[in-house]
């Protein structure tokens, strides 16, 4: 099972958080881990990764938001987008089980009544490859309309530790599921 | 963008049909590919490929189901456990969106009201990776409580045919997404 | 961890043991693993595995080793190797520990006084990845001069459970160690 | 086989040279290579590899070191740490053979009689997998109690080229290994 | 296929147009692509990626070159270089079938009655692998004997959309390759 | 290098010398290798490896080829297609050089003024990966219209070992050209 991990203290998002071994310097966590925080998001475009948002002049705000890192060591980049888009959908499946109406996942993005409720982006670093998962809280201030877990009452740690903890046992069971399966001609 | 096909002719499965190129001797398709047709599903435990399920003797029986055969080429096992996930998860969105209440996706199984769904594994052959799912059509005499397609009066060719494409989408997003982010340190 | 396991049913090695999932259908288990177990050791030419042996006819007898047998999945053949001849490592280690002199590793070959202690071998299944380390408990009646655990009195469940037991360690520190490194330049 | 070479000049490590292509520009080799010099060791957190350490503000001072930098191409860092451990235990077994006593090998450090004798890190470079072995020469003045081979009188020359030679060796042996089996069930 | 694109816009080739994205950041295309363009070549010794040649003090200098930047995503840089050497290859075959005489491939380099008539060099960022292939148009000034299409009267234009063509034919037809055969024992 | 070998001992092609070890069971050779014989080609349907062909009927018939047979290992199916492209292209360049005019490369196969000289596929085993190139010497009661090297006078014996000798080379240039280059951003 990978490592997870909720910190209760509040933490900006920049951008710069999403890097190698950021669950090893922040919390000590040596290997595949899964780590939340909340906080306001404020990422420049020189720090935005996604390259199509840049060349839009897309970039990130949000008053609050749960922060969902996540790094696997010896993962290709393909295979992080796949389990970044699983993480999108569970986090959809938990909010539909919160009492969430009207939730659509658009590949690694969630819209709650057609307004923008998340951020997500996978990419690699020199040794591993990471997900970011933002989640917003409040919405008061953002460039477009959008949706926060505040406006159905939703406790963003609660709703992290959940989350982690779905995803810590997804993972665990797409590793079971490839170990016992045979082989077909 | 793989390549995908209907056959609206009726085929039973038997499980000898995920092997590699299924879809090359069957509809000449060469490279990756997502195929479906219907027909009934009787899987002898000599032909399944779940090893665990092998072990719980439970073969597989259906009246009639949609069966969907996906093959890519150069994909371990590993990542097309991932990627036979999401189909699953597109299967579950596509399901809601028809009106079908009391729906849960459990790994790469589906639920409707407490009911099963589908069937699926994804697996190996010496030259590409495979998924199957089954989506029960009609459940007359399944040894366990199931749900089909018909319960709800939905065609399994447009349903076929409507996954079969946000499969393919969802592919080729996929692939996009890990060429359109720039590495972080 | 991977999971370890030491059968105290005493059970033949033929060489068919050597396969994807025996640790599944003999145990239960789901996932990599280190399995071991005590038996007589019998693999005739047509189920060896290495080839340069087969050619030399050198078919493999012993009246009693404890077998291991490993199964890492994802994992390449030569990866495979590399931790094969750790495992052998690990073996002299112990051995070594327990008072066994004039002990020589040489690639995955253990010898005692020059004479043969092992037989080990490395190997792909379709879907994972597959180590036999067979070490000697009695030796009368081998082909070659060989050398057994009962010459120094060594249990051969103990030696069986440390060594399942320091392979297993072995291996998350390797993980470990693998994500605790930044990159250079 | 990989080329070596023992380069007589002496020269400090500081952590830079522990980078690709080092071979190349410092020795004109270019393909997979291990190389070897003897010189002091100053290694500063800022140039450590092994993040653990770095948290632990464990910086590295030997006043005499004989320097192993190992490099292959197309290696992953999980592979490369398995090669690093058989580099580790080589290197132990050639301290055995010229006589040194109560040496252990624990992962990939090397200790006489309780005193740390060597430290090793392995990591990854944009284009190849990359080891840095150092094994104490003379150990004056080190923050914690080493072991140095001028303790046994050994010249740190002769032991260089010796490993090398046995680290080249093997690495030719696991290729073959991995080309001589036969695959199973 | 993989998108090609020539630009018609006149573009000097300094080296740190062999980066990752060039053709998302210049054309807007996401995923693996072959683009071309028109212009002066000056490469200095600090953004040459050929080690070899850097170690040699080789700059790199041409009036008039035609330019391809290839991307793939997902390739390893072993991978890269035969794509490289392919497209150095149909690069021969098209001057042949335009008329050229005395042409030679000898690795990804192409000489012309023995002058040398390109530059080509494969590598990776830190998300794909990269080819520069630059074939002079015009050669006054060049430091060692060159060639250059201008000679045989031949428009880099219709030659880099040809080529262009051909390497996106040729990578398909290799996809192709891969996915209709069956394994064999 | 690989290691090469030309037999002189005559020897029929059916198909079923394209597997894994063929060279280590013929001529003891473990490792990367490509290795030549003359003899008659007939392949039947159910021996053929390329299913599009398989689906056209069209089984290979020649009364006498210069046969080569490659054998990579830890090599994927994609890039052992790309070796299979370098070496019909060298197959070509020889020829080329030898005198024959005419000449076509179009993916794997050689054209001769029009007339097919050489069947070629790459395909997987489950521990290699391999290649069969097979180039006509006789022609006669071919089913197309072929060409062969005795329309030209030339011995097979000659061309296959300066063909072997060139793949060699060009592999190894290629290990060498990915191990001397600088990671880009």
């Amino acid at each position: 099972m990978i490592e997870t991990r909720f910190d209760p203290a509040a933490r900006p998002y920049s951008g710069r958080e999403l890097r190698s071994h950021f669950a090893l310097d922040t919390f000590g966590i040596v290997g595949d881990s899964a780590v939340a925080f909340v906080g306001p998001c404020k990422v420049e475009l020189s720090e935005m990764v996604d390259l199509v948002d840049v060349r839009a002049g897309a970039s990130i705000l949000s008053p609050l938001m749960v922060h969902f890192i996540v790094e696997h060591f010896g993962v290709a980049l393909v295979e992080m987008v796949l389990r970044q888009r699983l993480l999108a959908r569970l986090c959809g499946d938990l909010l539909r089980e919160q009492g969430v109406e009207a939730l659509l996942v658009r590949g690694n993005d969630l819209y709650v009544a057609g307004k923008k409720a998340s951020v997500c982006v996978a990419t690699r670093s020199p040794v591993s490859a990471l997900i970011h998962l933002g989640v917003n809280v409040r919405t008061e201030g953002t460039p477009v309309p959008t949706w926060g877990l505040a406006e159905r009452g939703l406790a963003p740690e609660t709703f992290a530790g959940e989350l982690l903890s779905r995803y810590a046992r997804e993972m665990d069971d797409v590793r079971r599921a490839a170990a016992k399966v045979k082989g077909v001609p």
